[in-house]
């Protein structure tokens, strides 16, 4: 009767936690939105829409099967599927499920919730100037195959996970994974009209609506108690509690390094910095967040912090056009998370750290690959991006036929 | 010593959601607001805030006894009234209120704030028109008289619930009660100026902020956790978790379907429709989301998505005038959702859709009853509707001499 | 065993009230630049995200210790530290701790959430003319050093804890340390320009964002559920649902009463005060959340209502410039809280009053001392204010160089 009770408050925790994940979605809308152009915002939106709904289903009808096939423990599976559909779960199984850790329908909505992620953080990539039809078409195919294939190399059960590669919430299975895809998107797209001079110095497009932006900054602050705490995979006191205080101290030290390291090179108080900081820090303490002493967390988020400074700034060298820096903070910082893990905490150690860089490379390659096989074919046939004229005119009247912002007088730029 | 823990753990769930269910009055507001016109921001987020405070007080002076007279059970009780006042719980109550599920005060609250719903659901329709003391005084009404009457027949062991009315979250007996109210009071306005033209041809009047529209949308899926969530009266793991997979399959298919649908019918990737979709299949799984698999909460998603598109059109067809299209989304889905539990899920039966026919047809002439009741006397008396000229101006301007974005250059329309 | 599944249920509903108080952030950035002009958005925003970064981080090296330092039981305590750093919680310590309360984790995070509320008080007062590298400064000493101090009188089993003072969750020891501050600050500091006509007659600098500041209240108001609740510092079912109830409650007759009474003097339906009223309930209620009725919750919110409407023309008639009413709500509405706990509830006495006044005294004249230390220096050396030019240009672009809403066009005012 005990495990009642307990069963109970885990699976409570493990709910709360996935609501909070769920919420996440808002965040990237809004941080999406707000360091964009008032003309594209509904394109965004849409795709935050499609992202999260669609990812759901996908989740439901294939993805939770694909990412969790029942991998024989220790088994070196690259890939198997369990077949279609969210099968009711076996009779029994609900109490039992993961050692009374939670139910199996809140292991599947939780799961679920983090499969649209590794799709918004494209999103935000690519921003302003990719086709609406040929992101669905892109989104669909990466969130209902290769996040759930990567993710079950490890979480699954899979190869990744016999050879001691660690990834507590997802540095890499999510945020690198996203990033990676990210990073192609962008390459193949080009970047947006008017970003880089005739000499490729790279001019600045201000988003139109700060406050949201920050908004969303702290509203996926507040999901990362969900998706790094519901990672213990129960309410454990001392495991849920040591990782939100290592995610909360990481997130402090990310921004605080990222806005006075920004403010040294560019003598700038600069609040999309100072954003940017704290998300990276949040990224960079994922892959470890149950590994670390407060001590750790702080060092890893200064860390993040100055990487997402000097990101930004290659991907501009780079005259790649990332208009939420999303490469910087989801696919650097994720890569930074996953090495940390050999560097600092319990698990540090040489040993670990190759083992970590492995993983890091093959999850590179996985998705690098799969991105250019997913987005190559559809660059060619549909194409990838807007005509110009709709990119100047903005996506919200050229594909949506709506303004986000109806009584409201705007600049043009 | 075991019912400690398990009824703390209940009562931590059931607070939990309280405070999400709380929290969908910012969806309310956000989507109010954002799909109207600048010039009524101010009015709108005054009736929001008249709505959820003065909702809790008259709740809490005779609200919650109304609904719940404790009726012997079984009873056809139709009318009854446990007194004035929220009496503290008698002594020991609190550990053994509704066995172990949690505390009195907690069902209080929980209560409390659906009950406010049912007139936020008629602020949004009635919107850029009604005259500020006349919509605060039929809310009055409404809230504090009609809701609690109508949920006593079935939360509060009336003869709904004698006769087998399913119900579970409140299709129903929140979003139906309020819908109904809605479409009588836009019945009895008239549309907004400018909104058909001289042949009864409907012209969009575009919503003011897109972005904060569909950040209300999101806040209200995440206030569904707990609306439907909490539904359950425990933190039973199966019951809630299924709750939770079911609620946002259903929302998820609800936005898929209306987007697909309205994408078909007039060539267009329309953002609104994707938001009331989503916000449909909410409703639509609301009366029966602990009795459905998920492919049942697909399938009731995907039918209330195209349900709200042909509910907008019809609502335009009918030459009425709903800004934000509650009554497709709360009433249209709202009947759809009760009637649903009697074709999918483990109560289906052709007896059982014919009690939810029952229930959805009693439920309506009553609310239209007293929606007539309480409306043709103020009508009559103080007016429904400001002036044009009002009107025309803005109720910002006209009703509290505030404008709602000081700084911000405005177009007319 | 029973006590595992007890302290896990209770050790989830504070990590949750933790992440409530930690999204209050949001409500107050919201509010603050929602009550303010465009122009300064970003520098509220930079100033917000400062706090609740440094904040934390200042917490984990040294304020968690000033503030729990472990008086010996009763102790006269006036100032000790328990030394730099948050050192590991001792072997066995995190199941034990606070009676199987929480973990040692969750109590640092919880209570460093609290202490960034109290500088972000003063940042909405000072809004709009403080140089931002003196806000920082006197941030950075307010937070690390004087909230601390203040806090281990009571919380950490000082003199006031001592003499029988009470204060639930704050009213004084947070929302009154960080009033006290303000008025200070914006006594030193002077009105912003154009605030007051030739004659002292205050003008009304409208703020640019209404829907944003009526969010940031609603979101205070669900953050407010873990900031008494979670001062409970376990999930007893009981003490926490009767909590939210008088906080509820408090919130919505605040509101209620604020809007009358504006309204019965000024005759119009004003949304600001309407909202400073709930946030005048909500303040006045912490104090003694846990020991009032629901009816004495509702008289304490109805007479906070009126005390800020009372309070913000004081402000006005001193000259005082505080663009959002934080004196009004948080240092008025919270020295009322503290007085109340003598007045209503369990506690109620003539001695229990004389002890609050006591409290109320002590702490406001070490507040406002200590303000004073820390000001002074300051606007002797790099001075409070920024330059007139600077003033009238708007800090987003004089400090920051960006603005907030590039795509928008604006007023001038």
């Amino acid at each position: 009767m005990e495990s009642t009770a307990l069963f109970t408050a885990n699976n409570v925790w493990m709910m709360i936690c996935t609501a909070l994940v769920f919420f996440m979605h808002l965040g990237f809308s809004f941080l999406e939105i707000g360091l964009t152009r008032q003309k594209n915002t509904i394109n965004i939106l849409f795709k935050n829409f499609f992202v999260i709904t669609v990812g759901l289903l996908l989740y439901a009808i294939g993805g939770f099967n694909l990412m969790y096939p029942g991998f024989e423990e220790g088994a070196a599976g690259f890939f198997k599927f369990a077949g279609w559909g969210i099968a009711s779960p076996e009779n029994g199984m609900t109490a039992a499920y993961a050692d009374g850790g939670y139910t199996w329908w809140t292991d599947f909505l939780f799961q679920g919730m983090f499969a649209a992620t590794a799709a918004t953080i494209v999103s935000g990539a690519v921003a302003e100037r990719i086709k609406l039809s040929s992101f669905m078409l892109f989104a669909i195919l990466y969130v209902g195959l290769v996040y759930p294939i990567v993710g079950s190399w490890k979480w699954g059960g899979g190869f990744l996970d016999g050879m001691g590669f660690y990834d507590f919430a997802g540095s890499t299975l999510v945020h690198s994974v996203g990033g990676w895809a990210a990073l192609v998107a962008i390459y193949l797209l080009g970047a947006r009209i008017g970003r880089f001079d005739k000499d490729g110095k790279p001019l600045a497009i201000p988003g139109h609506n700060l406050p949201l932006a920050a908004a969303g900054v702290l509203i996926l602050w507040l999901g990362w108690f969900g998706f790094n705490g519901g990672s213990v995979l129960s309410a454990d006191p001392e495991l849920t509690s040591l990782t939100l205080v290592t995610t909360c101290l990481a997130a402090a030290a990310g921004g605080v390094s990222s806005a006075i390291f920004s403010n040294i090179l560019y003598k700038n108080y600069d609040l999309t910095m100072f954003m940017n900081g704290v998300l990276g820090g949040l990224v960079g303490i994922t892959a470890g967040a149950d590994q670390m002493s407060p001590g750790d967390a702080i060092l890893i988020g200064i860390i993040a912090g100055v990487i997402i400074v000097l990101g930004v700034a290659l991907i501009d060298k780079l005259r790649l056009d990332d208009p939420v820096g999303a490469v910087a903070v989801h696919l650097i910082c994720g890569i930074w998370g996953t090495l940390a893990v050999g560097i600092f905490g319990e698990l540090a150690s040489l040993d670990q750290f190759l083992i970590q860089l492995a993983g890091v490379g093959i999850v590179g390659v996985f998705s690098v690959v799969c991105s250019f096989i997913l987005l190559l074919p559809i660059k060619a046939t549909i194409g990838l991006r807007v005509d110009k004229e709709e990119e100047l005119k903005g996506l919200d009247l050229a594909e949506h036929g709506m303004d986000a912002y109806a009584d409201f007088r705007m600049n043009q730029h």
